[in-house]
């Protein structure tokens, strides 16, 4: 199976996620700029939701660059994902509503780690699939990003029940590692002609 | 007609409706986990919806990969599958606001039973129209798994006024079945060399 | 310009309008099924609005079938019509909301009259730039279709202000016209070789 | 790396936003005309907001036909122009809801103004990856448009804090502008045999 439909629909899954915030922006009563102020919240999570979500696009997009079939586990593992990145805007705005409350930030570590495991999952299956010679195979024999990205989470959300803001640095950290696409895939590109 | 742009208005349908439900699962206002246990129905139907319109647009992708053409009644009935399932969130909804109250459980597996239907009719145009002797047709001579789900929705319906619960396992117990992949096309696609 | 990217638009805002209507239908407390009686009206506008937007896609497929290149008029004949049916959801709701009141029934004629001479002007449009002698301009020399539709709203529109139901009969006729897709289109590209 | 998705990703973000605000168009309760007019103001805002984002999809249609390949920074800097679109109705809705009020006016100017500037951003990255000889470099030598446009929104701007009306002249006289697709591409589109 070739992987064009499998990317279609995560493109609409994930175009849906990345505008669901902005439906919460409701447009104020007052015409001042004070009048915006209680939106701030509400716009930087909407912020952060939207770079969140377009760094797993774009990592999302360099994978199935180097991917030519797919099967029937890399589907249901893509679903696994989007379910998980669709749990983010939500997490976000509990967090944002409550002042980076302990609970809220634990919860929003564990839907990070648990689309970072999910990606982990799908990169697995389709290099299973598409063999350790392939493309993708060659591109990601060595995974320091997705090791640094899953301890970062786990031990964000542990230290999130005694110090939050510490957590979301650790997060916000993460998020600034993987804004640079992943120029492994790119180089791996390169290198074989037919791509 | 080719399939391309079925596929790609299909994708997008499914993607909305996979995504409408996230949207009932509003911030609440306390930052304690207590505060989200009343989500925890809606976050349930959530998840069962996304998992079961991530199986019909697996099977959905699985079934187009086979199909070559379309025509016109082709196209009339897969609108037909997009309007039954765009119901499947409002009916767990009703079902979930309710407690699985009879009448909901079984108004749920009348909306799952015509989903299930309108896929088999969708199927039975899509192989008269491609011919018995395409990747298709060969690939769903047996249609077990359709006979199995269609009898299991029908006889759910009617238990649903005596055991609701019995009628919830019987449809996952069905949302399980489906959850493999049909392997019959993925088989009959490696059997034919132009794939 | 090849028509991949403008048919892609068309998919997602038609997957959009297609579903929002969906989002109405809000879940009922009561878990009797006379409780969902209040739902009926909003169940068969959007039921209604479902096969409409249905029908226009399905016609806008076949034409762009037919149609191998766009420019700019194009680009904007086709958002002009996208507009026009985004006000589909809107006025089926007022309609429905008023139990076909004439005013409302009028407006909704209104609103179908302009996707009608919307999708009229894109055809025109793409017959002038594809040529005459190209597969569109061969498949429809000929346009009872269009004509009488149009002179059905029109004449609609105005019936509306003394019996509204005997309007909505002829809305209702030409759905019933179009919902057969455009066979013309079809035939013209079995004669053509390439397609 | 191909554009193919790019496009898709941001062709389904811009399906989302130019029909997010006809939810906004709620149903009135009235059946007489006059419950309509309340909704005129976020009618003409919507219009307004459809033909903006309309524009931009337009545009970016248009410098996408002549991109051939794209690298990581393209697709960030497309993540930066969605975002900024994304704020459109949100500050047209406010705009509305104000009378077009002093700082509503400003405002909106200013998401207009970050608009425009990442798609000049967009451009300069594309025309920089494709080269100043590819078919993209050579149609867009020259820039009055988007000096023209940059320079009206700024001065907009500053004008909003006194005369609002003058500003609005002015941000609809760069959208008539715009609205004639960029035929430099078309023309440096057709002198390239290859497209």
């Amino acid at each position: 199976m070739t992987t064009n439909r499998l990317e279609a629909f995560s493109d609409g899954v994930l175009a849906i996620i990345i505008t669901i915030m902005v439906l919460e922006l409701k447009v104020p009563h007052g015409a001042s700029f004070e009048a915006l102020e209680p939106l701030m919240p509400k716009f930087l999570s909407y912020l952060f939701s939207f770079i969140y979500v377009g760094i797993y696009w774009n990592n999302h997009h360099h994978m199935f660059q180097a991917i030519e079939r797919v099967n029937g586990k890399v589907l249901l593992a893509n679903l696994a994902l989007l379910f998980w990145l669709s749990l983010l805007p939500f997490v976000t705005g509990w967090m944002g509503e409550n002042d980076f409350a302990k609970n809220t930030v634990a919860l929003y570590g564990f839907v990070l780690l648990m689309c970072a495991l999910a990606f982990l999952v799908l990169e697995k299956l389709a290099i299973k699939h598409e063999g350790h010679e392939s493309t993708i195979g060659q591109a990601l024999t060595d995974r320091w990003k997705e090791r640094i990205s899953t301890g970062g989470y786990f031990s964000g959300i542990i230290i999130a029940f005694f110090y939050p803001m510490v957590s979301l640095l650790i997060f916000y950290g993460i998020a600034i590692l993987w804004i640079i696409p992943d120029s492994r895939i790119e180089q791996a590109l390169n290198k074989t002609p037919e791509n």
